[in-house]
């Protein structure tokens, strides 16, 4: 059920890139309770100047090369879940690929049950 | 006013893109009371590694070239209405331009009547 | 906090789209309440058949060169705020780098403190 948006600079290698959505991926199974298949990411590549994040606010040292994780999931999830959500994505793509922590930034948007269609025209999610 | 994103694989031509852009359009015509001339999309064409759809998520068999549906629209629609839009979007993309109806992700996000600036700088559903 | 989504036709400057990104970056600070160096924008410049805005929806007359700008930011500003920021951005985008009113959308999503991680893997606006 969630969608994942990772906007980067152009010039991450193809492993790079997988290995990006693999940490989302597993950091997901392992902190918000999604079943595992339930993958459905995007990867936009973008010109250097097209990817614009400040290296100062909130006295975070960002590199210039800040990965946007958007990730839009079902309303509910706790303050804490949350909190080991990006403390776990942080964790794995600093791992791997090697992501600094300083220039991961992300930003969920929430909707309901009845906002998704996995697929055949049906609403999977809606009672 | 809905806003709809449309990502999808490279190697869909213009016509395509453009049949698939129609589709939802029609659809939500059909069945979300949508003025006519209410038309705001944009289509990301990716390359392949970069669009990653699981395959087998709730066994539908997704081919591979899942085209991902993102609308942002105003709050309030019901499922059942919801339900038709999705029903019809697949109808309308099988029938034209021949997406496979497992392919079809339909994510719905949902805003209020000051989140809309649809230019000269005003916000033209607030009261 | 806000994380901003800028999406054009292809064929605009380097100095144009930075001049749309400072734009919008100096509108809200003027309006919304916004801390200085809170910038995250990501560009994305599409083909021109992939930028779809209808021309004459609620009587605007756009030209055909639509910049949509989708806006995700904390929940709460009021309508009268919203209005403000609309109006500035539609100023400052015509001052420079000339954007006719008419071809500026502006789109609103809205979520909460603990939505947001601006790096370290932390909420760093949650309580």
């Amino acid at each position: 059920m969630p969608l994942v948006r990772i906007t980067l600079k152009e010039g991450h290698s193809v492993e790079e890139r997988r290995a990006i959505s693999d940490g989302i991926y597993e950091a997901m199974l392992e902190t918000i309770k999604m079943p595992e298949h339930d993958r459905f990411h995007v990867i936009l590549e973008q010109a250097a100047e097209n990817v614009i994040a400040d290296e100062t606010y909130l006295n975070i040292p960002r590199t210039g090369n800040t990965v946007f994780v958007e990730i839009t999931l079902l309303r509910g999830r706790t303050v804490e879940v949350k909190k080991a959500l990006y403390r776990r994505i942080a964790e794995r793509l600093f791992a791997n690929p090697g992501i600094p922590e300083e220039d991961i930034l992300i930003v969920l948007t929430e909707n309901d049950a009845a906002d998704w269609s996995f697929g055949m025209g049906e609403a999977q999610y809606a009672k």
